[in-house]
């Protein structure tokens, strides 16, 4: 393997561009921070978008489309918003050949075009909870761009709800948080996340309060994976969002906004990925078992053309190799690279003995199985892999969270991975020295893990580290 | 149901506005042209989506994603296509607080950009044929614009193929023309169309060959419901998308490209609704069943939980209407609107009979079924509303097409519907002819039906209509 990618150990960027471009994930696009998504890594967020879209309406939330174009003055209605957005976005100024009225921004999220739309379509009580939710692309002018981390477009869902009381619309960001986003990551990617509330600085612009999901990477530096913002009735004051209580009160609604991004991809390369390339959770897996003979061989292609066709009738994706011409080294390597779960091989050895030989990529471990027992030992293995991975990816991110007791202690911490340190040891001077050293509060969580209800909270705990 | 709707036969444009409206279809954006689909409308285009993603990848194409943003001279290298899409374009000259070196242009379609990387990814005559496709937004400035007819933002796929012969790429471009396009209309949308070729007037700017589907709406004008082009080498030369064949000799790769967009919501509404609204095939409405009680009572709404329970363990999509405070009139004009294929019934006489009434939306017909048999019986409802709603467009369509011997004859008949003239009695003169009065020549085809390899082909007939 030594060559084809650089070692994590002796470079975390460069290992990291190099798997997008070996594993033919990712191209730089031609406008500056833009990203192309290759067929296959648009195969793994097809799948992430999949799983996502049902627990989305399962919490009860209906896809729709808003308009891309965006009149600048919709986005100046809410001050602290466009303080945040505005040094970020694309500008269209000319349309049909003429000079625009009114500029239009490109979307950088939709919180404006939206709310003007919940303020035409709730009247009373009866309209809430209105649960909204769309799959888009959105542009912000990102100053260092790194492809699927932060590119100036990136694709997400982004949800937009509101709701008649304050109580209700912190439940559901909440939900959101945990239902849909924690237990995908967990369940899905085989990422574990910290969940916890963001300290007022690093606050979505416009939020009362942004809860944000967490993980560590292999680098030891925090990824944010995801948030869900309460909004309060910030937004629905500035675009009138309001509606007739039971009572016959007129009374603004409560917003939340919730978001997650092409960014997990990055997230799954970085928290999974090896030396040897990619280690992709099987239900992510645009491929999840190859086969493959070892050398060009009517029995063995026979034998594996009846693997596959088990596999494929219990409906696991497969991708049969049939690049004899390619040594076989060359195609393990290929595979590797693109952290297909579960490899079956045949060689002379194998046939002779009517097996086939079963490679875990996770950990590596091979075993001879029988030729009639291959599909049900590769059903198992993927079972197993998703839960292995959660299990291990867990373990070493725990393994680089260290307890600290002062803003030195937690800097020093950062150096390799997170620290846990009480909040009323930081506070915001001490935000402010660590983000001097290029380290960030991730997020607060109160003692026992949960997400404290604000930040003044006894015991809450900061966690501290450098972050994409 | 008077007064709910303009009537067809009086303002057929204002029907249609008022259909979007009352069936919370879509509303219009705030940027001049643009549109928001709202859950409703979003719910059929998501169905749609879901088919035909299904069929695009038996296909053989695979999904990826390219950036929105596109550098204007990227649209300029290929002659015929920037003159089409100049006029079009939104443009985006100001990015993170600055103006441009280069203005981008938000991408009207995406050949540009997809060949720029085709040329990047493709080496060999075994890379080929690269199948791509992308599901995203796109602008185009739209001078008329009418919801999902002509929006200037519209959700569309795009696929985009190369080959290494022309004879591939003809054959791919008119496989994803049947096999993709014709079948979905017909089989899930329900609606019959034409397959035929472009004239050269007609044509993507930049094709050699574009193959059309014609649908013809319940107003007598035709609606291009998707294409399919055959771009020769004209791109590939522009943007060097070269291979070296099986000799080693650098060639120029054949390309295509094909798409279909949310104007076929617009089609869905216009080729089926009728006074009374929407009427939808039960493979893309959102709601396939409703279930409503006449008036409040606990034993009516009983027997719906149940026949309501076997219908969702059958995979029906159902929705329960608990409205009883509103007026039961009331709620079954709502669900004609929508256009909901099936509607269960149980009052006072219905129960004191164990029965429900069933409702089919697209003939009226209702009927009395034991509650025990109701999801059976719903079940071959929704089969055969399928098939007759398919039947029945096909039936109404012929009717409105007729045999043209000349040019006015065939104006005249495209006062109502679809002419169909030998091409020799119209030819470019002709063409112009109709175009002066309003009418364009849709497509061209064989005398059997079949897709005419040029224009200049014996036999060949034009279909004549006005259009959307």
């Amino acid at each position: 393997m030594a060559g084809v990618l650089t070692r994590q150990a002796d470079d975390f960027p460069q290992w990291y561009q190099d798997v997008l471009n070996k594993a033919e994930l990712a191209d730089n696009g031609p406008a500056r921070g833009t990203m192309v998504i290759r067929p296959y890594g648009y195969g793994i967020w097809e799948r992430m978008q999949a799983d996502l879209d049902r627990r989305i309406k399962r919490a009860g939330a209906q896809n729709a489309y808003f308009p891309v174009l965006i009149p600048l003055s919709y986005l100046q209605r809410e001050a602290e918003h466009v303080e945040k957005f505005s040094p970020e976005l694309a500008v269209v100024t000319h349309g049909g050949g003429e000079q625009l009225a009114e500029p239009l921004a490109v979307r950088p999220t939709s919180e404006t075009v939206i709310n003007v739309f919940m303020a035409k379509w709730i009247h009373s009580y009866r309209d809430l909870p209105l649960l909204l939710n769309q799959w888009a692309n959105v542009v912000r002018w990102e100053l260092r761009p790194r492809a699927f981390l932060r590119t100036a477009e990136f694709l997400w869902q982004e949800g937009h709800t509101a709701h008649a009381t304050r109580e209700d619309a912190r439940a559901y960001a909440l939900r959101v948080a945990t239902e849909v986003y924690r237990d995908f990551m967990r369940e899905v990617l085989a990422i574990p996340v910290f969940l916890g509330r963001k300290t007022r600085r690093e606050r979505f612009g416009g939020a009362t309060n942004s809860i944000s999901c967490e993980a560590v990477m292999r680098d030891g530096k925090a990824l944010q994976m995801g948030t869900s913002h309460e909004l309060g009735q910030r937004f629905a004051q500035a675009f009138d969002v309001a509606f007739q209580d039971a009572d016959g009160i007129r009374q603004f609604a409560w917003t939340t906004s919730w978001g997650v991004s092409t960014r997990m991809v990055g997230g799954l390369i970085m928290a999974h990925g090896d030396d040897g390339g990619l280690r992709l959770p099987p239900a992510v897996a645009p491929v999840q078992v190859v086969l493959m003979a070892v050398t060009a061989d009517g029995g063995a292609a026979a034998a594996l053309d009846g693997v596959g066709a088990g596999l494929e009738a219990a409906g696991v994706r497969i991708h049969r190799d049939a690049r004899v011409d390619l040594s076989y080294g060359r195609r393990v390597v290929d595979w590797e690279l693109k952290g297909v779960p579960v490899r079956v091989v045949v060689g002379p050895r194998e046939l002779a003995a009517g097996q086939c030989s079963v490679t875990r990529r996770d950990t590596g471990a091979a075993e001879k199985v029988p030729l009639g027992e291959a599909v049900a030992r590769c059903q198992a293995l993927l079972a197993a892999i998703q839960r292995d991975m959660l299990v291990a990816a867990t373990a070493e991110r725990d393994a680089r969270v260290v307890d600290a007791a002062t803003v030195p202690e937690a800097l020093s911490a950062a150096e390799t991975g997170l620290a846990r340190i009480p909040w009323s040891a930081v506070g915001e001077a001490g935000e402010t020295e660590l983000n001097a050293h290029g380290a960030t509060v991730r997020c607060l969580q109160a003692a026992d893990g949960s997400v404290p209800a604000s930040e003044d909270e006894a015991g809450v705990v900061a966690l501290v580290a450098r972050a994409y």
